[in-house]
């Protein structure tokens, strides 16, 4: 399990690598990236602020029942960004091997829709006439 | 659109880079990878062998069809290697951007599946011990 908080660019050629498997025949890959609007408002830059030890631990732990509820599951990544972002940077990433195909997508989607819901990681978005602090996973 | 057959090694990171937008927030994607066994049997080497306007002309469809399905949907690339594979090599390349994550989850995932029910690829699976021509996507 390779799960990872940081301040620097999230390289995902070095994420996807950490998930390769000989045994698996399928690996697949959420990235979350800023997106130049937000509720019909032009964002033009976002921060992300987390309560680290805490979010570590979240992650973790969510990659664990992932494994408990697909033992299949070959390998799984996650790493989340933090601080300021530009749009089109890359915010999260997660990327989980499997055998087969079907395993791949249901358990990497069920660990980032649970990571949006657990893991504590503030968003601010700066507009071009201001900007607010929400929920980091909406 | 970005829709490939090629018989050298899938450059993953080209194709992410080909889906890159900044309407999107989410990239999903589906790699499949050569895995050291198949119905048990210990695989060596796989070879796939394409009727290559078909095969192109196909994914090219199933592309269309996602974005009638998903209006939304922003980028989508397909990119499938022929030839002779070893194992961990990757062997088909989906990725799609959307503005929110569970289109980019169903949208990709309706790619590779119909993918695999239409287009013309056949794989031959090398043993330790003989070799025999499969669906290439079972």
């Amino acid at each position: 399990m390779h799960i990872n908080l940081t301040d620097q660019p999230i390289d995902v050629a070095a994420v996807l690598a950490s998930v390769q498997d000989d045994g698996a025949g399928a690996v697949n890959t959420f990235i979350g990236t800023v997106r130049n609007q937000s509720t019909g408002r032009r964002v033009v830059r976002l921060d992300y602020e987390a309560y680290d030890a805490m979010a570590l631990k979240q992650m973790q732990r969510v990659a664990e029942q992932a494994q408990e509820k697909w033992p299949m599951l070959r390998q799984v990544a996650v790493t989340h960004r933090k601080g300021r972002l530009d749009i089109g940077d890359v915010a999260v990433v997660v990327a989980v091997s499997t055998p087969h195909r079907a395993d791949s997508f249901a358990a990497c989607q069920y660990i980032i829709d649970t990571i949006k819901q657990v893991v504590p990681i503030w968003k601010k978005e700066e507009y071009e006439d201001g900007s607010v602090w929400v929920a980091a996973h909406p």
